[in-house]
């Protein structure tokens, strides 16, 4: 042929042409929509350009690699890691995930996309397994109100600890610890106290209760060192002295040991990973927390509970919302946000698959082999330390190393408590080729057949558990692995995830996840390492995540990140501890006012009070940004002990404020430092740099701007970025302790955000941000005629998303955001963020990943919509019965009869949508659920079959 | 503890128990109902004594492995395969999977576990993926009419030549295929045309069309050398001769050479391999055969063709059914019954992810890497022996084999043609690296960049191809990762497959396909071997197929196996061929009638003919079984021509028939051979064997009996089993040749049966053949009072399906086996076997997986039809307008106006589902399909976009 393309001219197109939605074409016709030229000359008005970088910014990330080159490098680093049998304990314990959960939950996008349940007629399936996982906890800990799962044990604990404290009655701010605690949860713990102000006391309680107040005590049980103990007794005492009890309890131990609620216990708490969750070097995890029914109102973080809809049909949602933080803000108890839905829904089905009997047997036999194991080593005259125990053996030796290593060498890692001293942890892993493995390494000659014939538990009789547990028949209805496949499908087909539709939700940044970015998550290279394994077995995964920290220290313009916390709120608790820590070096403790926005996120405020600090309220003028009069007025009464500003970029409005280098200079001239929350990183990455425009610290959110996927509410990852100068105060350093149980947070999912960046390169990045900003820019365009957009930035553009101002049309019509966005379920789609950060306004976050067409078919239901309002405001329809208001409509409401003035056409299918493949109409499994009714009638667990017969 | 439970107390369950649906106390009701104490009595009763397995028959399948041994052992097994750079082409190619696709279809259940689109109503997802294939080949080949995938390029070849000669008006048996054609291809040529009287002859057709008559040929382009030639002149000579022509095409060379439509072709075969299909060692893969308008009826296979429904939307289904084997029987033109629907989808998908843009750039991409190699070995001073091709680069050397060592070593597997001759193949996955390690390997230096600026492209400037392709939108709108995603999960969701519903298919046997199954497939591993790769690099898959064709011979009683036919109807073939070949070496090659009793399913007869046999039909009597008088009369007429009997067992009936032994041995008395078609051995597994009662070859299919998934309609694994006087006359054993393309058929899915087999054990496989025996019998008890069970065995049991005759209900009320399917889908179910092996019939087989909750479900909505179709006999409703006649019901045609006789409530949720969650309710995306309308006007591409906006 005459011409010749050369190889350059034939490269595959990048990776962000599969990540970016809109085609070129597309991207023009949405550019003369804004009336921008290019997306660059759209980011050059939209951007300050005070902020912008003017050039390129010098990074280590590489060009942008493909899928292939991308996957062929993790597949690298994968395989430098070194998976052993894991018997180190210290609350990570080997787990089979059954592979049916694997493919179907973990690696099955209509869950993993899945966004928190706050619309909840679309979310009734992961509802349903979260309170399956619910009924789990309460049922194993015996204590009836559990949440819908915290970030890890360490700081579920740590929550425990201010939960007893403010549902007591007792004034003493003394916590007793047992000094039995696993290592993680004391510092975890101390980190959290001392801005507080509580006085941890760390004691050894098998020697009774320290003599003094006490507000209350956490126990372990097993301990951290294996050893089980009857705790009725120090529970009675700390009861008897005014004190609420813990107890970090073994979820697997639970099923043949008698529960914390039953030993008089107030709370309990743990780690859910042994139910068939992957150990990921440390997480994500779902942790645990449950209390007395009288704790429901105090209990932090996400609460599933049962309710009604319209129609009187049982239906599930989240109950006493008005308890959260970004209600309460400074007032708030916790800032928990996010919870780990994903790997609860993983715990929940492991127990549901295995049933109550299933999860015994694993849990009996785990202990056989414990046993087994401690009397082998006793007949070879090794001594062990405990005589009561579940799955963990201490044992004492001449060498510890020298058996570790020998263990290892074996393929086991085992704990090396001192150099005299192991722990080996049995687990549903275990098999008698490691009890003999074991046994070798020991050098002792045992036979597990003949010590098995021999042998007695080692569980003391009087913690024998008695009660039942798991009675609900959803724990006996899914095991054959048909049943199981079926259930999970619909359950997933009640919701509405990204693999049906976009989510424009404001704020949160519902990207797409690319199936390239998730497929290493399940790799058993990164998904099987022990948190505690030796550094050498984990090469692969540290060398990682060092390079998405350097990464992300460069995109953000700091000097250093902490992968540390596993959740955005857990970022900003620990930016807040660098910077209170960094005032403290300087003798400047007395700095502990922090500035805050009133138009923050409620989260900004409960962590400043968390972390010790004074929040005050600067206000917002009326485009929405900082009102910089007011801010210099509260710089200066709080100039000499201003600790901090927190400020969001752009704007919680959704704006790219033309002042923030004059409001961080403001704060930093005072002495304070400025906290910059990443939230809205996605509208600034390539662009610019909050480190570089006047941020000390950041927290960036892994799950909004890097592609890790909202798991149906959680798993989230929040690390922390800082200046040079508060590198030294990152969490776990050793000036600040560790905000997450494990050292490396979530480093189960960083490979997502590793293979994002890798993928995107720098330039892939700057083009998603642009694209993003472009989309915003779109949809106000095309809906500011509709709904007024409430702010925009000096040149009358948004940043990536942008708020419509339903006020006055709710005014004028009766009709609400809510009936709205429960509306937009009829159109298949899910609603944007309602009433934040402004009540009564619906903010659109379009994102990059979606096309023109799919942002049309949202910007035509929307206008759609507006005109259904009309017919009401025309008196057509009356505002009480009307397609709004009587949104969502399931099928089954259709087929009856129907006396609405609004025919079921309009209700199922308004849209016009024609029947066939391509039809986008999903049809809600409930109609609009009464909230108040729930919170009234409070039910947290499974409830009896019959309730779905009515 | 007091009590102590040993370890083999505490061990799992075994993996049958989620293989198997009932749980013990399901089970217990179940055999309450038949009447059975246990499963062993069942068994016995059921099961003739004189075929029964008096004791457990010693196999080398190992005690069951839990799901964690035996993917260990499969990992290890893999880990034996050596996966290298695959440029060994003839007919196979490197390529990318994108992982949207891998994780969204193959990983998919929703995909892989559907059922051949029957019924069409609640498949038009994987039909319109079928269409996007078919309008994909059609185009880039320029012949109209594509099928929905043939078996592989190989066997597509033979059914070409059968096509052209019935298709075409030459009285000549000569068939001449160019000298250039895939040596695999040539083989199986062979095999097919000999029984049926073809000549084949080879020639180099460069040199000029073989003198004398032929009816057809057939070309390669490029050739199986990787020459391009432009056929025309070759074309028009053999179409003066009054022949047709058929080419083997690489579809990926047509997005840059004048498709064969145009150089005069009448027909197009060829893989879809290169589109994204893992290579698997063989396949599965899609093969693809394409014709003029004028041949559409002449098509053999499946036929994806546009109609409407009831209402009057467009809507898709299998076109020109009456064509097939299973209507046409002994007078069928092909025995093909099954496609390769699953790989077709990822190819059909493959192009709709790159569009034509796409796979151009990777076509020239894949040429632009050929011609440097090329020059860069010419000027290296190596010997490119053809100037034009398209990937193939063949080079002349002093020693092939020091060549292609050097190139292995580097990790680079090219093709060693002779001792001084080597093919070296392109493809999506070959980079500069590559070339550079060829270069390195042939001793040549040679810059790829200086080549690439230097270099013209090697092929003919007159066959650039000119004219469009894939100008459908669907090749247009789903290029973002998100829009693909979503359009996946939109054509799932049209289809119901066994993620959702039990698929209770009489003779198809839908059981669970476990994940644990699954996974492997997907191991690069296992899916990137290049079938010709040396044997050492297959060293892994090599022994799992040689471990699967040891335990499948136990288990069916034969002395070997051969996995190569990759479906059923080859495995027929296979066998029919062994009898034959051992009836000429025994000189007896008179012996060529074939005895099929009248029940058999029509592919036995369409097989035998292509075997070469006459078809002698043998009468049933009046319970289904073979008429022994009828059969010793057959056999008395053909005593000396007798060749073999075809019968399966059980019997087609869904009957244990008593009188097999002696059916087989008045078979043998006559010199003929016993084949015993093994569709129904979800009945016999782990009870009794073919080999043993009288059968001297079986096929299986392993997607019935052995969990490969059905795909939606393939891939098929339909190994051969023969006795030990046939073993040398297994396929491609030196007397009989290949029937595949490949070696080992479909090794890409063979992971699913070895793992079944080893999870399950001889003692699973057993309980899962008598628990099938259980469901059967269990739904036959319970519906036997409302519709008669037209067959069963002599202790009034059937096997492990069962036959509902409607023929009496249809004639009192005029309701239609057709109405009762369609019906079934406004239940959420899929309807069993329509019509066959009797008209006006359904057969059941619920099959092991299903548990008691869900076959009652379907017993009940059977009951629940029941109850419909009295009413319509009770004139309650007109036979023209009821909820039966009117089934399936879209949702859109019940928001409309409504002027039924029966409410919407009936027509919706006619089983009283309760909303939520738990509503089995599924919403066919159109109503009844008229399949007359699509036949009288056949279109078999992707309508305009317009037809959907009627």
């Amino acid at each position: 042929m005459t011409d010749r393309p050369t190889l350059a001219e034939l490269v595959d197109p990048p990776f962000a042409d599969r990540h970016v939605g809109p085609r070129p074409a597309e991207l023009e016709r949405m550019l003369a929509a804004i009336g921008a030229g290019s997306l660059e000359e759209l980011g050059e008005r939209a951007l300050p350009p005070s902020i912008r970088d003017s050039a390129p910014v010098p990074t280590s990330i590489p060009e942008a690699a493909s899928e292939t080159e991308m996957l062929a490098e993790l597949r690298e680093l994968a395989d430098r890691n070194t998976v052993t049998v894991p018997m180190i304990g210290l609350g990570y314990s080997g787990t089979v995930t059954p592979p049916v959960i694997r493919r179907h939950v973990l690696e099955n996008p209509a869950w993993y996309t899945a966004y928190t349940p706050y619309q909840p007629e679309i979310s009734q399936g992961r509802l349903e397994a979260l309170l399956a996982f619910q009924t789990m906890v309460a049922d194993l800990t015996a204590l009836p109100i559990a949440g819908a799962s915290l970030l890890d044990e360490a700081t579920a604990a740590a929550e425990a600890m201010t939960l007893l404290r403010r549902a007591g009655r007792a004034k003493s701010a003394r916590f007793v610890v047992d000094a039995d605690t696993l290592p993680q949860t004391l510092d975890v713990l101390r980190t959290r106290a001392e801005p507080l102000g509580i006085e941890l006391v760390v004691a050894d309680l098998a020697e009774g209760l320290p003599e003094g107040e006490l507000f209350g005590a956490l126990l372990s049980y097993p301990g951290a060192s294996g050893r089980v103990r009857d705790l009725r007794a120090v529970v009675e005492e700390v009861h008897t002295r005014g004190g609420l009890v813990a107890v970090a309890a073994d979820l697997l131990a639970l099923t043949v040991l008698t529960p914390p609620g039953e030993l008089g216990a107030d709370a309990a708490v743990g780690t859910t990973q042994r139910f068939g969750v992957p150990l990921g070097f440390g997480g994500p995890h779902a942790g645990y927390l449950s209390v007395r029914q009288e704790f429901a109102r105090q209990l932090p973080g996400r609460l599933v509970g049962v309710s009604r809809d319209a129609d009187g049909n049982p239906a599930l949602r989240l109950a006493l919302q008005t308890r959260e933080q970004h209600i309460r803000r400074e007032k708030a108890t916790s800032n928990i946000c996010t919870a780990q839905v994903l790997l609860a829904v993983v715990a929940a089905c492991y127990a549901v698959y295995h049933g109550p009997s299933g999860l015994t047997r694993i849990a009996r036999r785990t202990h056989r082999f414990a046993s087994l194991l401690a009397e082998g080593l006793r007949a070879g005259g090794v001594e062990v330390v405990h005589a009561d125990f579940f799955d963990t053996v201490v044992a004492r030796v001449p060498d510890a190393d020298a058996v570790a290593d020998a263990a290892h060498a074996a393929g086991i890692a085992v704990r090396r408590i001192s150099a005299d001293t192991l722990g080996l942890s049995c687990s549903e892993l275990t098999t008698v080729a490691h009890l003999e493995a074991l046994f070798t390494a020991f050098g002792v000659t045992a036979s597990v057949a003949e010590l098995d014939a021999a042998t007695d538990d080692a569980l003391p009789a009087a913690l024998r558990r008695e009660s039942e547990f798991l009675t609900h028949p959803t724990f006996h209805e899914h095991r054959s692995e048909t049943a199981l496949m079926r259930w999970l499908r619909r359950l997933a087909d009640a919701d509405l995830a990204l693999d049906r539709t976009m989510i424009p939700l404001g704020s949160c940044t519902m990207k797409l996840n690319a199936t390239a970015e998730m497929e290493p998550i399940t790799w058993p290279e990164f998904a099987d390492l022990h948190p505690f394994a030796p550094a050498a077995d984990a090469a692969g995964t540290l060398e990682m995540i060092s390079r998405l920290e350097r990464w992300l220290a460069e995109l953000t313009g700091y000097a250093a990140v902490s992968v540390q916390p596993n959740a955005g709120s857990q970022g900003e608790l620990a930016g807040l501890l660098a910077i209170a820590a960094y005032h403290r070096s300087r003798g400047e403790s007395e700095r502990t006012v922090c500035l805050i926005p009133s138009s923050a996120h409620g989260t900004n405020a409960a962590s400043a009070v968390m972390a010790g600090m004074r929040v005050v309220v600067v206000g917002t003028d009326a485009l929405g940004n900082v009102d910089l009069d007011d801010l210099r007025a509260k710089i200066d009464s709080h100039r000499d002990t201003l600790a901090a500003l927190m400020i969001t970029y752009p704007s919680t409005h959704g704006v790219y404020e033309t002042d923030v280098r004059l409001v961080c200079e403001a704060v930093h001239e005072a002495g304070g430092q400025v906290y910059v929350d990443g939230a809205n990183l996605n509208a600034l990455v390539g662009l610019s740099r909050p480190g570089a425009f006047g941020g000390d610290v950041s927290h960036l959110n892994l799950h909004k701007t890097f592609c890790i996927p909202h798991g149906g509410g959680g798993p989230g990852v929040g690390p922390v970025a800082v200046a040079e100068h508060l590198a030294e105060f990152l969490p776990g350093r050793g000036t600040v302790g560790a905000v997450s149980a494990a050292p490396h947070g979530s480093p189960g999912v960083l490979p997502i955000s590793w293979a994002y960046i890798r993928m995107m390169g720098v330039d892939g990045l700057r083009r998603a941000t642009l694209t993003a900003v472009a989309a915003a820019n779109y949809v106000a365009a095309r809906l500011g005629e509709h709904y007024p957009v409430l702010y925009a930035g000096a040149e009358g553009l948004v940043a990536h998303e942008c708020i419509l101002d339903l006020r006055g049309i709710t005014k004028e019509s009766g009709v609400t955001v809510d009936d709205v966005a429960k509306r937009l379920a009829d159109y298949g789609l899910h609603a944007p963020t309602m009433s934040f950060p402004v009540a009564g306004t619906l903010m659109v976050e379009p994102t990059e990943s979606e096309d023109l067409a799919e942002i049309d078919r949202f910007v035509d239901a929307m206008i759609g919509i507006r005109e259904e309002i009309r017919r009401v405001q025309a008196g057509e329809w009356p505002v009480e019965d009307n397609p709004l208001r009587g949104a969502p409509h399931t099928a089954a409401s259709l087929v009856d009869k129907w006396d609405h003035p609004y025919s079921r056409d309009i209700a199922a299918y308004p849209n016009g949508l024609t029947p066939g493949v391509h039809d986008r109409k999903v049809w809600p499994p409930v109609r609009r659920i009464d909230q108040a009714h729930g919170d009234r009638n409070l039910v947290c667990s499974c409830p009896p079959i019959e309730a779905y017969s009515s």
